[in-house]
């Protein structure tokens, strides 16, 4: 056990400087077979490894070491002790949750952003990294068929965009928000309009801005799971009588339960004539826009004021990649900007990338971006993207014929909902679906993950990573059917 | 010009899955190649590049390539159109800000994380990079000195570790605020108080908190620029006379203009005594903890409720890496929780990183700070940390003895504050000294920063790249002689 043993060669202890530039390229190499290794041979592993909690830690020293140890040995320690144990994103079974990639492509532009270490808070301390992110993201509102206004702004998170995006919202609404706040003065209630089905992390973004979960109106839903207009135009209202003040629509295309479309063009006409910010909350489906079929999903979105969709999601980017594509990018600008005398630079006239949000430091994101949209160019990415939607429909077709499964919602892009239906009384029917998914995770090929849907628990099919072919989709309805009977089998 | 040449070759446009596995451990290789070159070679660049805003941009294709290119074009056009223009962090001449490291341990580990795709929202989705994180964090601890209560959580920037802190304190002042936010109901205005020399993030985090700038009481300072807690005192209880409500103090040690240290223990004393929350921004100072002998300048830390401290400033770990420790980090998953069905999962007593801030995403920084420890062991950092002090106060002695030149604030750590004193009037100093900087920057070899103390514009000479040498130093007080002696002799 390296890692237990002792605490390393002395190397290190009286030095200065960097590792020997020989023992850095070395390792740089062997790193780039492990990764190669890796991604041809990820299907060697379960999805979710067979672990308990506290398995890793107890094989970790429970000290860091005096003395260095060889890159080699770390290295080692990485494929003994950690790669075995990672819940496998890039596994073509992963099925949970939204299924991502790290592309190969994706991966060089981390390793490369990686050895420059760009930290573009300002033009001056990353010309390059802010000028691509600019233009990659022009790129992206391009393949999207967005207008020219929208200019894109790279985050970590879909959370980190949506709350920018109801920031510059809240302080649209109240510009002396940035220097009173909220507190001392009397301010009325704001208030988030989105749906039952939005994500959680709109409900974190009221929380962190101060106007709690309570500040976020879950507007009812359709038979699709989709936003209601009419609901939303009544909370509207009601919210207005009773004195509170609304300020933004948050209108999610592919939510995250269902994947469900809310009629962007009917919220943006009630949030455009209600004097509210429009946010389109894409941060899974939204690549599905690169392909023209899939686009009428989306419409209206184009008259949104800001949209976010995530290329660490659905276009093959490694974690993390959120882009927050604004119309109007001074209006984060002025939410966000603070400029000390030591950031000042001389350059007038060029965008500084710290002032679009709370952090100052920013990693090099647009460079795996960028390499992901060339590597495989817009025809590839729609190739993969049209791929993906089709076998989500052959795995719902084969749902839907068969005895004892049923679909639970429409499959617009490429998740699938459905469930068990055995012959039980509806309250255990839960239970049921819950130990199926259990079963057939357990097995190892692939990974469902579960929601519930008009109060039922139900289970989700996610397509998004690259290397998901038919054969993938066969195994899991196999394991579930084989499950399902065995189960069933089981019961009175 | 392979950038704004055709669309590229035939490749992907009608092909799913991912690139040829043989191209792919070939480019793999390759960026490793590129990236050793880079670190060994990175001295043949100037620090900053010498282009024009827009210089990178009119370089690329208004639209994205239809069709993929290879993997080997990217590489390509990154070696010859990004790595040129950056500024170079990585190199040893870069003195400018808080110089930082992304050493060779910390780029494999970036570049492993990104191969994996980690995604450690839940244990589930990631059990090794949680554990990790946990694990890791908790070496620190014990490198630092700190008692065993603080638990860490690795953030992207000090800027967002900060603005955590900030939400539990507000949180435990009110405890209804994740539910009633600070809107619609009378709520004191919220106080937080830092020095006046306390960084920009601190007004962010407040703004994007909904305190506002004006829920920031700058305290004055001494004639070190650091936090006076008499003036502290005071502040607190004009606050509490005119009915606002204090919540948390902030100290820092290694404040950004000076790196001045703050009383931690006199204003962890008024901070208890008064209720309120103490966050300590170490940022960049605090891995000078490390060395016992600089440990005093921390005194207090270990009576505070949160500490921030960046790895990918001063402890050689790429860009992004902020630890945020805890003494109770129940009390941030209190201001942050949220467990929607989707997330839900059967493991019980586990960590599930999303619930201890707004992000759900979260990428893999643990395994760089892992190899970073590892490679160079505890000995390795502090005689690294020691080397940079040690060059900081030779240089200091060299501004110290010559004429023309003064010291404007103490070094306690790694960074100088100095300036030119030409034989001007006082009005004209502040310009000198900027075309001074100008000059010595447009050199190449090496770029410093300027900040300003007592109203006066001050030289910043920062040292944190593992790589800077005593020679470094010497050429940046040669450019800088040279460059005051020119520009003397051209003032009347």
């Amino acid at each position: 056990m390296g890692e237990k043993g002792s605490g390393g060669r002395d190397r290190g202890s009286q030095e200065t400087g960097e590792l020997p530039a020989g023992e850095v390229r070395a390792a740089l190499h062997r790193a780039a077979d492990l990764v190669a290794d890796y991604l041809e041979g990820v299907e060697r592993y379960p999805v979710v490894p067979r672990i308990r909690p506290g398995d890793v830690r107890a094989q970790l020293p429970a000290a860091p070491p005096e003395r260095g140890e060889p890159l080699d040995a770390l290295l080692a320690d990485y494929a003994r002790l950690i790669e075995p144990n990672v819940t496998h994103w890039n596994h073509p079974g992963f099925l949970a949750y939204f299924a991502t990639t790290g592309s190969a492509p994706g991966v060089l532009g981390e390793l490369l952003a990686a050895g420059i270490n760009a930290q573009a808070m300002l033009w001056r301390t990353g010309p390059a990294p802010t000028e691509l992110e600019e233009h990659v993201c022009d790129w992206l509102r391009r393949l999207l068929g967005l207008p020219e206004p929208f200019r894109g702004h790279i985050n970590d998170t879909a959370s980190m965009s949506s709350l920018l995006a109801i920031a510059a919202a809240r302080h649209r609404a109240l510009p002396d928000v940035r220097e009173q706040g909220l507190t001392g003065h009397a301010v009325p209630r704001l208030v988030v309009y989105a749906s039952e089905h939005a994500h959680s992390s709109i409900d974190k973004a009221t929380i962190t801005l101060g106007l709690g979960t309570s500040g976020v109106r879950r507007v009812p839903c359709d038979a699709t799971y989709a936003m209601r207009p009419v609901a939303l135009a009544e909370a509207i209202a009601d919210d207005r009588r009773a004195g509170r003040r609304p300020i933004a629509v948050v209108a999610t295309v592919g939510t995250t339960s269902s994947t469900a479309v809310d009629p962007v063009a009917a919220a943006g006409a009630l949030a455009r004539r209600e004097g509210l910010w429009l946010h389109v909350d894409a941060a899974y489906a939204g690549p599905a826009a690169v392909c023209p079929e899939l686009r009428h999903h989306f419409a209206g979105w184009e008259d949104a004021d800001s949209i976010v969709l995530n290329p660490h999601k659905w276009m093959f980017t490694p974690m993390d990649c959120s882009v927050l594509l604004l119309r109007d990018p001074d209006a984060l600008r002025a939410a966000f900007s603070l400029v000390p005398e030591y950031l000042r630079t001389a350059e007038r006239g060029v965008t500084n990338l710290n002032e679009y949000g709370p952090q100052l430091g920013r990693r090099f994101r647009a460079l795996k971006l960028w390499f992901v949209i060339r590597a495989y160019g817009a025809e590839g990415l729609r190739t993969r993207l049209r791929a993906h939607c089709a076998l989500a429909r052959a795995f719902a077709e084969w749902v839907d014929r068969e005895p004892g499964f049923e679909l639970v919602a429409p499959v617009p892009f490429s998740v699938v909902c459905f469930r068990a239906v055995p012959h039980l009384p509806p309250a255990e029917q839960d239970a049921f679906n819950e130990r199926l998914m259990a079963e057939v995770n357990a097995a190892g090929p692939v990974f469902l993950s579960h929601t519930k849907l008009d109060g039922r628990l139900v289970l989700r099919l996610a397509i998004g990573n690259i290397r998901t072919e038919r054969r993938h989709l066969e195994t899991c309805w196999t394991l579930l059917r084989e499950a399902a009977a065995r189960l069933g089998a089981q019961t009175p």
